[in-house]
C-alpha cells in the first residue's frame, strides 16, 4: 500500500471528480441552517423613511429649547401616526404628534420625545427638557441600505437571517441542494457486532458517518451491512452511483485477505486515485472516481473512519456547498494540556476542549484506531502534519468534531 | 414601569412556573440532537472479549524470541478465526492463527502480528521480528467497562453517542420532550411590515425567535399577528395556553397607548410577575406566570426582543432538558476590540468574534433596539453586568447566538 500525505490526498480528490453543486429553491421559512447559493441584495433601506425609535411625540427640536422641569415648553397635540398611516400632518411652530414606535416621521418635526417623558394636558403634551436634533429617530438606510450587498453565497441561513429577508419581502431563496451519500458497509468483522447476539447487527458506525454528514449539511441514507464479496460490494455500487452524489464504503478497504471493496471499485473500472492515507489513524483510507462520483473508502475502525471522513468527506461537502473547508465548522483555540508528536504521517488528534481557570485547555484522547471512547470523551480535532511536535501549553487551532459535539459532555 | 435586575427576573421565572419537563423514547436511530433524559451505563465491557487490533496471525510471543530478519521464525497455521467463530483453536507452541480484525484471541496466544509483516509459505508463516506481548490485542473491557456510566441526563446527543448506543443494543433511549412555545405577534407597528406593501405582512421577528427556539432544542408555532387589541390578545392566550408549555408574545408589551399584552394578560388573572427588565435593549420585557406557563413578553424591536429573548427563554429551554443555563449554547473567549461600560442596567453585547492574527478578537456591534444589521453581524453575545467597565483587550467570556451563527459571515 502506498502512502499518499493527506493534502496530495484532498487536491486529487477535488480534482478528479466530476460533481458539480446544485441549486434549489426552497421556502425562506424553511431555509434555517441550509447554504445560500446567492448573493441577497437589500431590496430597499431598513428602515425604509425617517421613523420613530421609539413611541413618543414627534416635534421640532428647536421649540424645546431651554425646557427645563421647572420651566417646561408646551406643544399642541395634533394627532396620532401609526406605520400605515397614509396622510402625515405637517407639525408647525408648538406643535407635536402622537408616533407609534416605527412610525414615519411627520414633515416638520425633526426628533422624537418618548411617552414616559412627557405629561398630558387635554390636547397638549408638556415636555421638560430640551430635545436634541435627530433624537430618537432612525434614519432612512441607517440600518440597512437597498443595494447593499448582505449576505453572500455560501453563507449558513442562521434565525436572525431568515428574519431579515423576510422582512425584505422575500418568500423563496435559492439554497444549495444537500448533497446526498450513500452509505454501504462491508464486512463481517464490524460494527462491535460480537457484542450482539442478534441478527442483523446494528450497522452501528455507519450511524455515527450519516449523523456527521447530516449536521455538516449533508443527507445519508445508511444502506445495510454487505459481505465481504467482491460481486456484491459492485453490485451495490452500481446500484447507488447514480441516485447519490458520493458513494461512502465502510470497512473492508485494508490490503487483508477478505477486503473486498478496492478489488470491487477497481473490477468496476473506477479509477482508485488514492489507496492508503499518510494519516494516524485512517491509513487503509482511499477514494476512487466511477462515473465522476467519489467513492470513499473509509475503513472499518470507528477512529479510524472518523479521522478519514473529516480528511476526506469535509472537502466534498464544503465543495457541493461551495463554501472554503474551514467555513463548515467552527474553531476554538486552546492550549494543549499534554506534549504531543507526529512521525511521517498527519495525525488526527481529538481533544476534549474544556474551560479551566478562565481559558480554554485541550486535552488529548490517546487510543487506538478502534477506541471508541476516546471520540466520546471528544469535542473538538486538529489534524497535525507529519514531523511535528507541539508542547504542553501551546495554543493550538481546533476544529468542532460537528454543532452538537462542542458541549463538554 | 418598575425595573427588575436581569438575576431576580430568572430566579422568579423559574421559581413561578409550574412547568416539568417531560420524557419521551425514541428510536437511537432518530435521536441525534436530543437531550438524554436518562443515564447511559455500558451493558457490556467494549471489547467484549480480548481481540485482535489489526488483522494478523495470533501467535505466542514467547515463539518469536530472537527472531530478525535474517533468522526469522517459522510458525504452523492451524486455522483462521472470524469474529463469529465459535470454536476457537488452541495455539500451541510452534503455530499460529489468521485473525481478522475484532476476531477472538484464541487460548494460549498472546500477541498479534500483523498480515504485512509476515510471509506466507504454504500452510507456515514466517515472522521475522520479535512481537511483545499483547502487541496489537485489545483487551476486554479496556475501551468501554460494563457498568461504566458513560452518558449522563442532560448530555445532547451527537453522532459517536448514536453509533455507541446502538452498539450497546439500545434501540430506544429516554430523551427530554421539546418544549413546545406558541409564538403571539401583537401590534400594528411590528415586524418592518411597512417595507411590505402586501397583506398579511410577514410577521419576520416571530420567525427570528421561531429559529432559535428550535436551534436551542425546543420547537415553536408561530401563530400569526393579532392586533392591539386587549380582547383579541386574550382570546388568542386562551386558546393556546393548554397546549403549549409557554406562551411568547412579541411587541406591544411596553406602558405605549395601545400596548395590549399586559392589560391581556393581567385580565385573564395571569400574575404578572415582572414587566420592565433591567435589560439594554430588553427593557419592556416581562413575563406573567398563567395556569402555571409562562407568557413571555418580548418587545416589538427585533434586538430587545432577542436579548429578552436569551435572557428569559434559554432559562426555560434549559430547564425543560435539565440541562444548566450555560451548557445549551458553546462559549469561547476572546479579546474585546472596543471599551465597553454599562450604567445601572445588563447590557445585551453582540459582537463579531473572529480570528484576527491565531486569536479570537471580538467587535462588538453597537446601534440601536431596533438596528437589525448589528445581529447580522454578530455571532455571539454576552450579558454585562451593571456598573461595568470593559477594557479593549480584556478576555471576556461570549456565547454563541446560536449552533448556525457561530461562523463568522
Amino acid at each position: 500500500m502506498k502512502l499518499t500525505s493527506v493534502e496530495e490526498a484532498v487536491e486529487k480528490l477535488l480534482k478528479a471528480i466530476r460533481l458539480e453543486p446544485r441549486v434549489e429553491e426552497v421556502e425562506v421559512v424553511n431555509s434555517l441552517g441550509r447554504v445560500l447559493a446567492e448573493d441577497v441584495v437589500a431590496s430597499q433601506d431598513i428602515p425604509p423613511y425617517n421613523c420613530a425609535c421609539f413611541e413618543g411625540y414627534a416635534v421640532r427640536s428647536r421649540d424645546t429649547k431651554g425646557a427645563t422641569k421647572s420651566d417646561p415648553v408646551k406643544l399642541r397635540v395634533l394627532g396620532k401616526v401609526l406605520p400605515d398611516t397614509k396622510e402625515l400632518p405637517v407639525v408647525r411652530e408648538g406643535e407635536a404628534v402622537l408616533l407609534v414606535t416605527g412610525a414615519p416621521m411627520p414633515p416638520g418635526a425633526d426628533a422624537i420625545v418618548k411617552v414616559e417623558e412627557v405629561k398630558l394636558e387635554g390636547d397638549h403634551v408638556i415636555v421638560f427638557r430640551e430635545v436634541r436634533e435627530l433624537e430618537n429617530v432612525a434614519l432612512r438606510g441607517e440600518d440597512v441600505k437597498a443595494g447593499e450587498l448582505i449576505l453572500r453565497t455560501g453563507h449558513m441561513i442562521r434565525p436572525i437571517d431568515v428574519g431579515l429577508l423576510m422582512g425584505l419581502g422575500y418568500s423563496k431563496i435559492k439554497v444549495y441542494a444537500k448533497a446526498k451519500f450513500a452509505i454501504l458497509s462491508v464486512g463481517k468483522e464490524l460494527y462491535l457486532k460480537s457484542l450482539e447476539k442478534r441478527w442483523p447487527p446494528p450497522n452501528n458506525y455507519a450511524y455515527v458517518i450519516k449523523g456527521l454528514i447530516e449536521e455538516l449539511g449533508g443527507s445519508a441514507d445508511v444502506l445495510g451491512i454487505l459481505p465481504d464479496d467482491v460481486e456484491i460490494v459492485k453490485e451495490n455500487i452500481l446500484k447507488v452511483i447514480d441516485e447519490y452524489d458520493v458513494v461512502v464504503t465502510m470497512g473492508s478497504c485494508s490490503i487483508g485477505v477478505n477486503d473486498a471493496v478496492p478489488d470491487a471499485v477497481s473490477e468496476l473500472g473506477a479509477s482508485t486515485i488514492v489507496h492508503g492515507l499518510a494519516l494516524n489513524p485512517g491509513k487503509p483510507a482511499g477514494f476512487a472516481v466511477f462515473k465522476g462520483k467519489p467513492i470513499i473508502m473509509l475503513p472499518g475502525h470507528i477512529v479510524s473512519a472518523v479521522a478519514a471522513f473529516y480528511v476526506l468527506c469535509l472537502p466534498l461537502l464544503a465543495h457541493m456547498t461551495e463554501r472554503p473547508i474551514d467555513k463548515v465548522l467552527p474553531h476554538v483555540y486552546a492550549k494543549l494540556a499534554t506534549d504531543e508528536e507526529t512521525l511521517g504521517a498527519h495525525r488526527f488528534l481529538r481533544v476534549m476542549v474544556e474551560e479551566v481557570n478562565g481559558e480554554l485547555m485541550a486535552r488529548p484522547m490517546h487510543g487506538g484506531a478502534n477506541v471508541i471512547s476516546t471520540l466520546l470523551k471528544s469535542n473538538y480535532f486538529t489534524v497535525l502534519p507529519p514531523n511535528t511536535v507541539v508542547k504542553k501549553g501551546d495554543k493550538l487551532k481546533f476544529t468542532a468534531l460537528s454543532p452538537s459535539s462542542m458541549i463538554p459532555c
